[in-house]
């Protein structure tokens, strides 16, 4: 990890160049005795803050008609005000607070006087952290996480369905694109399901207010980075979910976006600086015309103009999605903080962050690096769809990367093999086709930092689902999901997999994608929970992955093992993950006639003679001069009898 | 660089292993008096040495009937016999000599006295060096390399088209496979042609004896390394275009292999050791069942199994070609010695290894770093035929390998970009495709030790011709040569490709590929040398490169300059390069219609205002608001006039 991002000491540093007034602190932390009123301020941000964090700087966003003129006072042991920043607005101010270490919990007021001498107090709470900085442990290959669409999977509270006063009020379940009512409450009544498949992790995807008017169902369209959507529940339901997760073990993956947010957003209507936003003409005009070139190279290219380096960090991702501009030192601080906030108060395990190559990547590197700072055994996945391997791996810390960069990243997404398993169940086998994508695609594993912490997937929200990608082939779809499972990567399924979810209808479609889970809202005729009207291929599918996942939990040659592999041979692949006396075989069998191979060419990993069990059926094998494979698809073979 | 390969030391570690017997040497370099038989051996080989190196060892071969009995004695100042091995076959000796640096050079006698007493002697020279070290300079990105398959270029001797003796003693122009008469005085009578058209490097294929049944032509099967093919010429005829070349400033690069040998090379029927070739068992079947499987990346998959390890770098390329076996420790010197005395002999301006991941791999490495150590300046480009920016930016020195293995070479070949060029001229423009795969392919060059010194082209004598490949398409085809030549990279460009040479009526067919050049044949009825018979297009396409190459000689920019570059822009594509006061720009433009492009978006470049050149036209342009690009095609401008 490289030297991380200091609050305080980074405003000071770059203050100056906002060319905004600062205002004089020395006088704000003495005792004052004047009566103070009750009026309150409309908003501060974060909402609450905790002792006992490394970073010993806390920068208070403060909204308020004319706040900007204010003098501020704290009376707290060990709470110094040490700058007052006002903004171009002047309905902000922006505090910079020093917690000393010994400061214990408790709550103060922040006391805003005005020129007129109008007082107003916002009361304000620091609380004791309830774990140890290095037990919020993240997501790692040990883990198998289920991606979940919350306003897809389960509505099991209908009173949240339409929520007045929102923009998007009305749920219409026949709309691909419409809200269907999901919420935190289905997620956290199907925990046994999750937890009983043999998923070990959930990422929602976000759950904080978009107060859209339209698409708001996706979630990555924010209108406030502190609230939860009433039309998923709320900050309670958000932390029952965490403590119920918790509870069973499963730990919960946070979906976040520091590269934009939703139009609306409470701050578009007054913002508080003027390079607060990029492009912030264009969204004066209401016409943002300067969307992002998508020019993901940009990041690493030598030789990159300039001009697409900026139209790839400053860009806007849509028109519907202002960018941030995180080089504003507050911005910046604001996104750090909102992080650590929602970490703390929800004891989360692992953050997805979204578009993870558009905000500005120097300020990413400086975000994962203060949080892994304070949870250094955290985990966090940055979303970039690449295929190419060199900008996978370019992302994750400890990459050799000849520019210095370092991410901080302790994970990124591995497109590449998605489509390389894919490329390689579809395609005829040949020199150059067909399963030797895998097997070079898994070569290219000497390049990164970590392979084993890498995340794989067959495919994710806004992917074609596996079983259309694979045209509906199951032995195919049962293969790549094997693939997944045992490759050193973290696997993610989404939602639904297990029954065979398919978009065929409409390949690309977002809406269709995200279909409703069968049985996450009462009038569903087919439950996949309790398993009532799936057909057989369905049952079988989700029996397969139960029984796979469950044994994935427990295995750490699955988890940690050596991988050794070989080239494809007859229409067959076979890879082996080694730990100590537990040695897991996948095969993958192409043919669709039966086939015996002759198993000399394996002899170096040691299993002539012994006995090997199958871990979905639980049939023994012995592993002799060779082996019978009567089926097209994957055979997935373990050492270990219990 | 990483600690080379030093002769004496290797063997004095690894001789042991192999189990022979090993001969007292203390008493080898005593003086004796007794007169000495004038009967020479068979061979020796190097067949001589030269006094200077660093590396003050040398391993002579020696072969003669029943060798392996015989007692050694040297008499010269300076040289030592430091060990002397026998091998499995008794027709064999290797000494170990230490040349002192002090050694004068001249000659003196090696003397062989068998048990029965009688003697031989063999007569070796150590010469001096003509040129220090750091004077042999290899190719860099100030060189346009010209690739020349020397059968099919130009036969200037007719009388060594058929050599009596050797096994392939036909030519017939008629035969894609057969022989065509091509030589090396062929290529001398054409140096003007090739310098004139700016070119500063040649390459031919390999010129050493292949006395193989058929297909000898091509040169790779190679049946004596130290003996140039006479069908081609003699060593005189090599050591003259050497001369030559060198009086015109062009480089001269040999291709050499390491990997195999041709099936008929004489040491065949006779080897020294028992593992001097892979799956020698299967050679003395005659049958040869063990060939490569052809799994490259198990070079640098950290997951490949040992069989998949063993079967790239122990397997045979065809079952013509037998696989040496560098890690014979006598192998490995034969072939570092053989490089070095090529290169000595003829003073080569760089070094081309063909099959590169072939062999095993560290002693590539050690082959490459005995090289430098040697000639500091000098250069070697490794052929390893893949798609995969990770694998080629893996074999270049300097590379962040997390395995830690360098290379040692200074040169890789780009496949990579060869492929993204032909694909951007072919493809129509879109988001993900053409244009776009030469601004994202390029990007990769980040991950490279050193992207100018990689070597790319349009195509070569193993691909499709670029004209055949880009559909007969001119203007793609000029677009594609522009590239080349323009990119941070070393250029080369297969012979022929200036008058539009084609394979159109046979893709894939190697011998279409390797056509005569026209006017290289007496009875040519077109001369593209002269020009006379040419058509417009093939004297447009010859104009364009020569003017092209011409420019590039002198261009710093093109040669060392800062690129940048801007993602496609309605068909178009700017590529800048820049230093000093030389800017060059090249605008790849695939629309069929005029088209005006803006240029404002370029305006970091500082060419607003400024006059320009087209390189090829001589035509002076103004860098204004905006540029009318008339027709489909490359532009390329530059801001130098002389």
């Amino acid at each position: 990890m490289k030297p991380i991002y200091q609050i305080g000491f980074y405003i000071l540093l770059l203050f100056g160049s906002l060319g905004c007034k600062q205002k004089d602190s020395t006088s704000t932390s003495t005792v004052d005795t004047n009566p103070v009123s009750n009026q309150k301020v409309e908003r501060v941000e974060p909402p609450n803050w905790w002792i006992g964090f490394h970073n010993t700087h806390l920068q208070l966003l403060v909204k308020e008609p004319n706040i900007g003129e204010a003098t501020v006072k704290i009376i707290y042991p060990g709470v110094t005000i040490k700058k007052v920043h006002s903004a171009h607005s002047p309905n902000y101010l922006f505090l910079d607070l020093h917690i000393a270490p010994e400061t214990e919990a408790g709550v103060f007021d922040i006391v805003f006087t005005y020129p007129s001498g109008t007082e107003k107090k916002h009361t304000y709470e620091l609380k004791a952290r309830l774990k140890k900085p290095e037990d919020y442990v993240g997501f790692d290959s040990s883990d198998a996480v289920y991606l979940i669409t919350p306003d897809r999977f389960a509505n099991a509270e209908t009173s949240n369905d339409v929520v007045a006063g929102l923009k998007e009020a009305t749920i219409d379940r026949s709309k691909d694109y419409a809200r269907h009512g999901g919420d935190i409450a289905g997620i956290i009544a199907h925990l046994d399901y999750i937890s009983d498949m043999g998923f070990t992790a959930i990422w929602p995807s976000p759950l904080l207010t978009n107060d859209m008017p339209q698409w708001s169902y996706h979630g990555y369209a924010m209108t406030d980075f502190y609230e939860v959507d009433p039309r998923f529940g709320s900050l309670e339901d958000y932390k029952r979910l965490a403590d119920e997760t918790r509870k069973k073990g499963i730990k919960l993956i946070m979906d976040q976006v520091a590269n934009h947010c939703g139009l609306e957003h409470w701050w578009m209507k007054d913002l508080p600086f003027k390079n607060w936003v990029n492009y912030q003409k264009d969204f004066e005009n209401k016409e943002p015309t300067t969307f992002s070139n998508h020019r993901r190279t940009a990041n690493q290219d030598s030789y990159a103009s300039v001009a697409d380096k900026e139209g790839m960090a400053n860009g806007w991702f849509v028109s519907s999605m202002p960018d941030l501009n995180q080089r504003n030192p507050f911005m910046g601080n604001y996104l750090v903080q909102n992080s650590i906030w929602w970490i703390e108060t929800l004891g989360l395990g692992g953050i997805r962050q979204d578009t993870y190559p558009y905000p500005d990547k120097q300020f990413m590197s400086e975000w994962a690096g203060a949080i892994m700072e304070e949870y250094p055994n955290f985990s966090i996945v940055g979303e970039e769809w690449s295929y190419n391997p060199l900008l996978i791996g370019y992302w994750q810390e400890g990459a050799n990367n000849r520019d210095g960069y370092d991410s901080n990243l302790t994970s990124t997404m591995d497109f590449a093999m998605q489509q390389a398993v894919a490329d390689a169940l579809k395609e005829p086998e040949n020199w150059n086709t067909g399963l030797v994508k895998i097997y070079e695609g898994l070569a290219n594993d000497f390049y990164y930092a970590s392979p084993k912490d890498i995340m794989v997937f067959p495919d994710n929200h806004d992917m074609d689902r596996v079983f259309t990608r694979l045209n509906e082939d199951v032995p195919n779809t049962k293969m790549a999901l094997a693939t997944f499972l045992t490759l050193p990567r973290i696997p993610q399924i989404y939602y639904g997999t297990e029954v065979l979810m398919e978009n065929t209808d409409k390949p690309g479609d977002h809406g269709l994608i995200r279909t409703d889970f069968p049985g996450g809202w009462e009038e569903d005729e087919v439950n996949a929970f309790t398993g009532q009207g799936l057909s057989v291929a369905q049952k079988d599918m989700q029996r397969f992955l139960k029984k796979f996942l469950n044994y994935r939990k427990d295995s750490r040659a699955i988890h940690d093992g050596k991988t050794v592999h070989f080239g494809p041979f007859m229409g067959t692949y076979f890879l082996f993950r080694i730990m100590d006396d537990e040695t897991v075989v996948l095969i993958l069998n192409k043919n669709e006639t039966p086939i015996t191979i002759d198993l000399k060419r394996y002899a170096e990993i040691g299993l002539a003679g012994k006995k090997l069990k199958n871990i979905v059926t639980n049939e023994t094998i012995y592993w002799g001069d060779d082996i019978q494979l009567a089926e097209k698809g994957p055979l997935v073979l373990t050492t270990k009898f219990q």
